[in-house]
């Protein structure tokens, strides 16, 4: 085994498009790559399979779900993701103001948990696909969050306490453009038809085209040149 | 209502004797608390029946149990708290090393709850009973740990994004004996005997008295001059 293929990574996947490309770019720097994913009672769950779908296409050498019920009943939710009774916008204007499909503290629950899983399987590195150009506006996807949080987390565990060892929270998409990220992971020989982006798809999984995760990603790949292959029920 | 009682907080509450000390100060302070407990595979759940009888006793407005799976079965481990088959320590030198109860990134992960917590339900104040004197050698007990968690949480949620809020993470035990962390207790009304402190409790709840959490109590309330009201195996 090669030095590169030593190199442990835990990878944030979530089964978009921008996880998936984050995945593509960890093993493309030689990283064997841990995949975790999220039951956090999103409305989304179809994105589930869709990261289970592009972590087995890709190579992950092992896809983690980790449990966890941030939704409305749980006592969590203020989020269109986790209550069904907050409507999922469509067609809104992207102005800059964060939209009520905010998580509270979703990164940071997220990136913690990762944290637990890179210390258990001996890793230092975490990739997490935040973007702060084309995206919606949360706060915890900016590069000042993920600095203050790497930050922390070498403060925080005994792998990194008294020794060399540094953990680095890598977010490589953070300062693309959708249609950069596209065609970056389009180069590497991502299959974004295994991807799953859209906030409120159907019953049967189909992508709305209309929130603004379905708009992003139509307007990156219009941007990109390049053609989703998914299917939409508007676009 | 008065404007304390306005004050609303999150409060990290195991059911030991730390964590009933912060709760007793954290509504001393004037702040309604809601306090959160983690069932998260401990060998110790025996904490949450003793977080359930100080929540109450003590008058916090809500107790919320969160569930997570840390356990060695999910996952996770790396603990002699979440996996069985690792013994906790009994009699060992205390001398600074980080100990086998260690639980990857724990102190993370319940902050980054909370910081969840409090966001649902409008709370800009979060208390935690870690302590840096008389404690285990955690890596995420300790002040800059603490005060490194606060500035990333500043930058994380939508609740202080663009406005006058600032998210407080309290840890007003940090420079604390455990002896004067049991006087505190004491003077403010705590029944030390509703907490729970052993890591490793026989199958009726009792104490070992020979685990670090055990001796730490113990030697404590010797210090400072009181009798613990908890039974042990042995002392």
């Amino acid at each position: 085994m090669s030095d590169a293929q030593d190199k442990l990574a835990v990878v944030l996947l979530s089964g978009g498009l921008d996880s998936a490309t984050t995945l593509a770019l960890a093993i493309d720097a030689g990283y064997a790559c841990q995949a975790v994913s999220f039951d956090y009672g999103q409305r989304h769950d179809y994105e589930l399979a869709a990261a289970a779908r592009v972590a087995k296409a890709m190579g992950a050498c092992e896809h983690r779900i980790v449990k966890l019920d941030l939704s409305a009943g749980a006592g969590f939710g203020r989020s269109a993701l986790t209550d069904e009774s907050i409507p999922v916008p469509k067609d809104r204007p992207m102005d800059g103001a964060i939209p009520p499909t905010y998580v509270p503290a979703r990164n940071t629950i997220f990136l913690s948990l990762a944290m637990a899983c890179a210390e258990v399987i001996g890793a230092f590195d975490i990739f997490i696909g935040v973007n702060a150009v084309d995206y919606s506006g949360y706060p915890d996807c900016r590069g000042e969050f993920i600095l203050a949080f790497q930050t922390m987390a070498n403060l925080a565990t005994a792998s990194t306490d008294g020794s060399d060892h540094f953990i680095e929270i890598h977010a490589p998409l953070i300062d693309m453009t959708k249609a950069q990220i596209i065609r970056t992971g389009l180069a590497l020989g991502v299959d974004y038809g295994l991807t799953h982006s859209c906030y409120d798809p159907s019953e049967g999984g189909l992508a709305c085209g209309r929130c603004d995760s379905c708009r992003l990603r139509l307007a990156g790949f219009a941007e990109a040149g390049a053609v989703d292959p998914l299917p939409y029920a508007s676009r």
